[in-house]
């Protein structure tokens, strides 16, 4: 079984990358870019057969490594 | 309109920072996972209103910064 998981910041936690991002593009010429969030996105394959169990494991990966809950938030996709 | 582009290093490139996420979940006593890739996720709030004029406009964008095409594939979702 496949999780994708998405770590992004925090709506208000400032994102310097992503202000990087939309600094260079605008360099580049792309106007009408009016934001920019960065964010990780992490693939795990799981041994787990059953959706529910694979689902809580990942929540539990979250809250112990994949995102630092002080300020970003995970969303998980089970695929 | 927002575009969220996933950027994944492509199949067969190695991936240290997927490596090291694994071997940390191994530590911790999460046991079943088989793999880890890691990759970036970008979120762009854009003022085209074109759905189609949007993706091209992001693909290019792609193309010139946001993903290192030699070893990084891109995905781009219109949301």
């Amino acid at each position: 079984m496949k999780a994708r998981v998405h770590v992004m910041l925090k709506t208000g936690v400032l994102d310097p990358q992503g202000e990087a991002v939309k600094h260079a593009l605008g360099t580049l010429g792309f106007t009408g870019v009016e934001a920019v969030r960065q964010g990780k996105v992490i693939e795990l394959d799981l041994t787990a057969t059953d959706r529910a169990a694979a689902e809580a494991e990942v929540a539990r990966m979250c809250e112990k490594l994949l995102a630092n809950t002080v300020i970003e938030k995970y969303d998980i996709e089970i695929v």
